[in-house]
């Protein structure tokens, strides 16, 4: 870890990523849209950088943790991004779950300015950011990644170079199709196994450790059965990933017959201002279509 | 083990339970519809019903273990069937996945001839039947479970008590909700993955360890990608398990979004002749509705 690092991004991820980074002796320097996000890292000895150019001044690996395509877009090449301060060869690694037709972009537009990219989303939630048990899916120049490897490992305990530039999201999304389809059997099930008559306690112990297993099943399922939804992670980022997959998914022809579906649900839940509850609470939406309550 | 046990039904399952009743060391007497699938349970020491009458004469419980509810019916109630024979306090185990209501039924029409019934469908596949692992979801009398339970035991690993009479199928059809719908993502999910250009096996490394992950991600998974179509659960079964629970969930007013479409791709690879197939060729159907190949 023998370069200077920069982070843009201090939201519960972010934060917690950089606070990993700093225990394990980076050269750290911080950024965030919120100044007062800064000050826990900066107490705990991080630089403050007083805008994004500063902060690509200050450092050769620049990390980001956005929300969503546009924010990614901003702090790069928007008024005051990195790109007035990107020094050459520096390496930009980009955490946030964004668009991967965007992110080749962004790739090849930097690598104009001799300044190298990676995309880099993550996997693992609040708990795992917080651990440094992350899973990285990691898309972009195999020398790179080995550059970014160090940074990698002190935030993630699964690191997978999958491919090019946006090969990362490509494979975030793969996950996001699995985790939100598994969510949806969840939510049926239990409403099902509500409607019979069943003892849901029973039936998830009954069904958790054969073919119908999955860690949705036995991390989820019973926050479910106990109506507990507070977010693992957020139906608000839930379904922006979603929307990203039904887009990317357009382009390429592929079918969605579940993601449609669960993006449906996640919207409509949306709607009703249930965006910061956890992606479990999906069969809220199932609920309301059948007037049936898990846990009644 | 001191009670003399019949087993009616010896296909694939059926024939793997009952030889792991034989090597315990059961008094056990077979019956199959074809006579031929007796000979082996025979040669181990088994010996061989004359038909469904004198099955019911030999035993005091009688274990079956078929495809559907009339199969259940008529080796039940048809002409020639158990309950020509049935001991008086006889115990009768249902090991097929049936409908819940159909089961109900047959329980109360037993216990007026002074005759017990359990349902106790199992999960595991041919793997677990052959080693004695299933899953073994139990619906019915307590009394009669504590009875049943050290033949359960040496068929079975995970024996759970889970209610009354239908309640032991209700939560295998909660099971194959779950099951159905993993198959839905995991075929999706790589045909996105496929269709994006990612690397097939590193994106199941990448995935199958986080919030992604499940028993048919890491079982099927791989499976899919060979495009190895052999069966560890026909698809004809699973097909036949979701009209179950479509019919249930109707009568209980249980919304089905997912398992209705997952139904559906079923039926229409049954229709094109793929109905011996494993359950994991799910994505076969996508395939045709999208004409991008996984594995290509």
């Amino acid at each position: 870890m023998n370069e200077r690092v920069g982070f843009a991004g201090l939201g519960i991820m972010g934060s917690a990523m950089a606070q990993n980074l700093l225990n394990a002796g980076a050269d750290l320097t911080v950024w965030n849209r919120t100044p007062s996000k800064r000050a826990t890292l900066v107490a705990a000895g991080a630089s403050d950088a007083s805008d994004l150019p500063a902060l690509a001044r200050e450092a050769a690996i620049l990390f980001i943790c956005v929300s969503d395509t546009p924010d990614v877009e901003a702090i790069l090449f928007g008024d005051n991004g990195l790109i007035e301060g990107l020094q050459e060869d520096a390496l930009v690694v980009d955490c946030s779950t964004v668009s991967p037709s965007a992110t080749k972009r962004f790739a090849e537009r930097l690598a104009n300015q001799s300044v190298h990219m990676l995309d880099a989303p993550i996997s693992g939630g609040s708990e795992g950011a917080a651990n440094g048990t992350l899973s990285i899916m990691v898309g972009g120049e195999a020398e790179q990644v080995e550059r970014a490897l160090p940074y990698l490992q002190v935030m993630g305990k699964k690191i997978t170079h999958v491919g090019g530039h946006g090969a990362g999201q490509m494979t975030k999304l793969v996950n996001q199709i699995l985790v939100a389809g598994s969510m949806l059997s969840l939510g049926e099930a239990l409403l099902f196994a509500q409607a019979g008559g069943l003892d849901l306690e029973r039936t998830l112990e009954a069904v958790s450790d054969g073919a119908a297993g999955s860690w949705t099943l036995t991390n989820r399922g019973p926050q479910v059965i106990k109506r507990d939804w507070s977010p693992g992670f957020m139906i608000d980022l839930q379904e922006k990933d979603l929307r990203l997959v039904l887009q990317e998914a357009d382009e390429l022809g592929a079918p969605t017959l579940g993601s449609s579906i669960t993006f449906q649900l996640y919207r409509s839940l949306q709607r009703r201002g249930l965006g910061t509850q956890g992606n479990h609470a999906l069969v809220r939406a199932l609920e309301y279509v059948s007037s049936i309550q898990v846990g009644e």
